[in-house]
């Protein structure tokens, strides 16, 4: 089963790479961009049995491996859901 | 508008960094995930006046900076599609 993951810098913390991608966008001529956030994005296959199952995993996985949650969010999306 | 960039290392391109997390979760005892890829998630606001031009606009943005065009596939969805 397919899996999405979404990590995000949490608002509030400082994001220098998504400052740095909105300064050369703008620099660029896209002077009409702001809030750029640059986080991560994951995609995987989980052999779960039920796509509840593979949330439950993929939740845990996020907690202990992919997202760090002193500073990140995380979200996802599960195949057939 | 917000707008939200997908990028991926392309199908066939090594990425080592999906190689590590996968061996890492491995290591945590996530035995049945398979298949890892990491890439960037980039969460932007554009004050374009319609979804079309958002996404004409998103598409160069990723097209001139966001995206690798060697390595990397994006895809990107736009608020109100």
């Amino acid at each position: 089963m397919q899996v999405k993951v979404f990590i995000t810098p949490r608002k509030g913390i400082l994001d220098p790479q998504g400052r740095v991608v909105e300064q050369s966008l703008r620099t660029l001529g896209f002077k009409d961009v702001t809030d750029v956030k640059v986080g991560k994005y994951i995609v995987l296959n989980v052999a779960a049995p039920s796509v509840a199952a593979a949330r439950e995993e993929t939740k845990r996985m996020c907690e202990r491996l992919l997202a760090n949650p002193n500073i990140e969010d995380f979200s996802f999306e599960v195949e057939g859901e």
